[in-house]
């Protein structure tokens, strides 16, 4: 904590100011999602499952005591190398394509399906994303009752007090959360990350064809669904000196003609926007989430960076760079 | 798999039929939440974290290969022994209750708080809850995209392919989900869930006071939210020869009034009621989920199971027995 001039002790950086300073250091508005398929890794990546194995081993050593006494259970070896595997494919990804992006997205349900070893791999590759000055945005989309959520801050962002001494969490620099639950369900992961310098974004509209179900519904005021939930996030975020808010919104970006209203709603929020490439989006489309500032719209793309490979003919980690760097280009000349 | 009179194999029961059986063969329609917090295990669970550690520790022990190279991470000793101890803690709540419940309900951020070892445990919780003739309730509130979607559900009821074998997920017979985007986002953990004979509890109408600000939200139609996502719940769900569906909803029970109107819309969808206890609710009022049978309503308690000795100066295990014991007998007697 550094000293201001009055003697006072300066506040740690808000997550929009943060933000703001790494999308402008890095020039990229860029979001790696890293969602791993354990059926479409990197070839390479596989031939590097031993190395990585020992990486997540290292971790655990602590258990050779209590080694030998009964066989492992079925399945464990399976699953010990497919998080290995994992493991090396995202490192692979991010030493590809960091100087290209200013943030990573590890999907939480593609590291949970490869069970303790899935998480102990998701754990390396956030400490790692953060050695290489990234960002890291945790894509777990939790939201639960009040006491619930506090646990998820704790398992996210914070820690946990225990009779052994504090457990820390993931360390993420942000996650995404549901809002289903209301304001007191969203509260406990707001305050948790404001306290570590750390971001919620919010669902607000996702860009998956089914969101017409619930999010756009209209309400009985006239509005929909989702104008109700950026209302709501617009009054959960903070500031600080930069502009931008603390809180901000998941917005799919298949749905180009909300961004200009949501950008009126949430004319701070910093927006994340999932839907380019696999999933159809287009760049340009997205400009209106830019309207405060670059920092203000982060752009995600994870099949189109880890499969670029399939249509050029590159090595998979010089088609997923120049995808990446063509993604970072198109993006940043918009402003 | 079994044959049937017409020499066809006759299909897997459906989680509806096997929540149905559960309920009869046990006598109870109680839940055990399992929400362990580290700063309140029982004093026992303690004493035998090392016991529990050699559990945890067995599952890596592949890990030894690659043991002493370096020294383990700052914090990794205290989540291992915190999540040593939340295992026997879990585990002795377990032996205490069991012939009082019909299942266990795991509340997943609770383990993923304490990182890789805490997802560890959940594991060896699973099992042993199962191996008790318990049916396992695993309380995470997913929803996402359907792509991730079906990763969940790899997740927590079925496996996920790779070119190291099939990696087992969690082998849950049941999982909440979160329905905010849509069918679509549904329909992947339906699938794998009924391929598996395993249910969904979707959220419809949570107990917490925040679930007024979305969940009561009034629809253009007149409907209020709730309304609207009981009535996808309800066509989403299956029902096998028992006639309880295999899709169930989660409805707060600290809102009686509505059950009711819930009933109405699924009439036969199996009711999580979560809220007795230390949420506030009466036992009493949950009268309405029964209605098709004693199968079609859960009364969920965690904190009032697990924290009982505090006012009745019993051991932890006895009082955990004796509460779990008198809401057995007060939701029995309802039907």
């Amino acid at each position: 904590m550094t000293q201001t001039g009055n003697g006072g002790p300066s506040p740690s950086p808000t997550f929009g100011d943060r933000l703001s300073t790494a999308v402008a250091e890095r020039e990229s508005q860029i979001v790696l999602g890293i969602d791993p398929d354990p059926a479409k890794l990197w070839p390479a990546a596989i031939d590097r499952t031993s190395e990585a194995r020992a990486r997540l081993a290292l971790t655990f050593s602590d258990a050779e005591e209590a080694a030998g006494e009964q066989p492992p259970r079925p399945g464990v070896v399976a699953r010990l190398e497919t998080a290995a595997a994992v493991l090396a494919h995202c490192r692979a990804m991010i030493d590809a394509v960091a100087p290209a992006v200013v943030a990573v997205k590890p999907q939480l349900a593609c590291f949970e399906r490869l069970g303790a070893p899935g998480w102990l791999a998701l754990e390396h590759i956030t400490s790692y994303a953060r050695e290489q000055g990234l960002l890291v945005l945790a894509d777990g989309k939790r939201g639960d009752v009040p006491v619930t959520a506090a646990a998820y801050g704790q398992a996210l962002v914070a820690s946990t007090p225990s009779p052994f001494g504090h457990v820390d969490g993931l360390g993420a620099d942000a996650f995404t959360a549901n809002p289903l639950l209301g304001r007191d369900s969203l509260e406990p992961l707001v305050q948790a990350a404001r306290e570590h310098g750390a971001g919620v974004f919010v669902l607000v509209r996702t860009s998956n064809p089914g969101a017409a179900d619930i999010l756009d519904a209209q309400l009985a005021t006239g509005e929909r669904l989702w104008e109700h939930l950026a209302r709501l996030v617009d009054e959960l975020g903070q500031a600080g000196p930069a502009g931008l808010k603390d809180i901000g919104a998941v917005t799919g970006a298949t749905e180009p003609e909300h961004l200009q209203r949501l950008r009126e709603l949430m004319p701070h929020t910093p927006f994340l926007l999932p839907g380019i490439g696999a999933q159809g989006g287009d760049i340009a489309s997205v400009a209106p989430a830019f309207a405060p500032g670059r920092a203000a719209g982060l752009v995600t793309a994870s099949r189109s960076i880890a499969n670029a490979h399939e249509a050029t003919g590159a090595t998979p980690s010089d088609a997923a760079r120049a995808e990446a760097e063509r993604l970072r280009e198109q993006a940043w000349g918009l402003a």
